[in-house]
């Protein structure tokens, strides 16, 4: 079997099953572990609290076009990705290595405002950009690991449970809408491009919303990198749970429904990249959230027992709806809803 | 300027610059940091004692060739290469992710046995394997991100001193030994074909020497990557002293000298990825070292105040002889003697 046939989410599955049986678990390392292999950051325990870990490569042309993407904003990008991780998990990010490969013929100028980009949003998240190491390649690749540090408590994908509300923070489809418009020749006023062009080469998590969410007592998140439906999935497998989401409840962004009447649905449940959080809690919990938390999330849905991992999207009338796609998975592009 | 004039270690000089001018040192990350960027490894002060965090990264047809590499030594090697760096600071290996980037035409099975060539190290060296990301990719990328811990003290490039001995882990060269094999249609013992192969294709730093070299008091080491001189040279540059070796007492393996008689020392000297280590100390402790850590190191020279970085190569007559090659850059390949 080829790794295009088993798909990304199926390869994963494959090596985590691997780790298990082969791994020599009665090691120290494996006994502190909390979150291992399968997930996207890993953390153990230490005696002050919690210690994560997160990695995340971008391989030129796979994850960005450096004839629209300028070394300032992949800089910016590969660490706010990372920084969303830690996030995710109710984290605080602590240090940034760059693991970097890029051919000889790239201009110093060029890395240089990369690493701007990348020291601009290291300095808005309180990380420290802390080594790493260079080395060629055929193409730019750029390798971040951010660690972090979370107290006694983390938000997990597995923890959402039957009644929980679902929430999400800001607009959901704005940077797919954003790299929609790259790879086409519509122009917009000034404001929609600016919006556009930076949710998708400028995403920015909300400051310190992890370890806010933490506080207030939120358990369950995950971050919208691949897209709404298909992250929101995500939690529901881990939590073997499903989850009815209400179309009118959507946070729609008024610029993204007026220049993508079409598909701007699909583009707020599938689109990639926004790196916001979705979240599950108790009503009792997301009203400390909706009170504590600025920018406050928006309320989407709720939890109940079901088929682990699936989710119905209810309009107005109760009418379940289906998106034409439910997000992004490597080597099977966008897959048909599930 | 392009990165390939600049050189690796001109781009890491500026790099590194710009990160000191442009980042919020006074964050809280900052302040706990006590090796950043500039190193292979970063370093900061936790209640317990020190964390490590390094990163390496293997691109196919740069660093490996799978028409001569076996998916499970590729496996080994990325994470016997950070254990290494983890060792050269005195660091406990404790977690490794794994950043994978592959073309989907990979064979699942391939990428399954170089997970288990992973574990086996992972097992070998107490670390645990706990998570990480895959993506796709033309040409296969390892990215391997490794965490250690500390006691009170660290072993750094900077520390070595005017007096102190220094001393080498195994036989040096016959990775290199092993590269050219491969590269040649020589055929030699079966014996010494294993020799060099695995000391190529499977690099194994002897285990935990890292944590014991510290506690004999072992202050300045690094691991050897690049080459003996060019890594002996990174730790003469950063304590700015010089170093002398005398050839006599260089650890030539019996099989490199007999297959490789007319550069056997250019091998010992320059051949890289043996993933050893080097490292000085004063007489005191480098005694301690000699009774307690098997297999015992080979005290080969000694540091001497002097231009910062330079390296001079007795022969039994005490003449000075300069080797042909310094080890390895990225982006200029093997470089003329400095």
């Amino acid at each position: 079997m080829r790794v295009i046939d088993a798909g990304e989410f199926g390869l994963i599955a494959k090596l985590t099953g691997l780790i298990e049986k082969k791994s020599n678990t009665k090691s120290t390392a494996w006994s502190k572990l909390i979150i291992g292999a399968g997930d996207d950051t890993a953390a153990w325990k230490c005696r002050t609290g919690i210690e994560l870990v997160t990695t995340d490569i971008l391989v030129e042309d796979i994850h960005f076009d450096l004839s629209y993407t300028s070394w300032r904003d992949l800089g910016w990008k590969s660490i706010a990705i990372n920084v969303s991780d830690i996030y995710a998990m109710g984290g605080q990010p602590q240090y940034a290595l760059v693991s970097l490969s890029l051919p000889g013929s790239c201009f110093v100028s060029d890395v240089l405002l990369m690493y701007e980009g990348m020291i601009e949003a290291c300095n808005k998240y309180g990380a420290a950009l802390a080594g790493g190491n260079v080395s060629s390649s055929e193409k730019v690749t750029v390798n971040i690991t951010m660690t972090g540090t979370a107290g006694k408590h983390l938000m997990m994908r597995s923890a959402a449970k039957s009644g929980d509300l679902i929430a999400i923070s800001g607009y959901p489809g704005l940077s797919n809408a954003g790299l929609r418009l790259l790879k086409s020749d519509v122009k917009l006023s000034s404001y929609a491009m600016h919006l556009f062009r930076s949710a998708h080469f400028r995403p920015a998590p909300p400051v310190d919303y992890g370890p806010r969410l933490v506080k207030c007592g939120v358990k369950a998140a995950i971050d919208t990198s691949d897209g709404l439906l298909s992250d929101l999935g995500h939690v529901c497998e881990a939590s073997k749970v499903s989850a009815a989401i209400y179309e009118q409840d959507l946070p729609v962004h008024p610029q993204l429904k007026k220049h993508f009447q079409n598909d701007y649905l699909d583009l707020v449940l599938s689109g990639g990249e926004d790196y916001q959080i979705v979240f599950t809690a108790g009503l009792e919990v997301m009203n400390k959230v909706m009170i504590n938390i600025q920018p406050a999330p928006k309320i989407i849905g709720e939890i109940f027992e079901g088929r682990p991992g699936n989710i119905i999207i209810l309009d107005a009338r109760g009418k379940n709806i289906k998106p034409e796609h439910t997000g992004w998975n490597h080597y099977r592009g966008t897959e048909g809803n599930g």
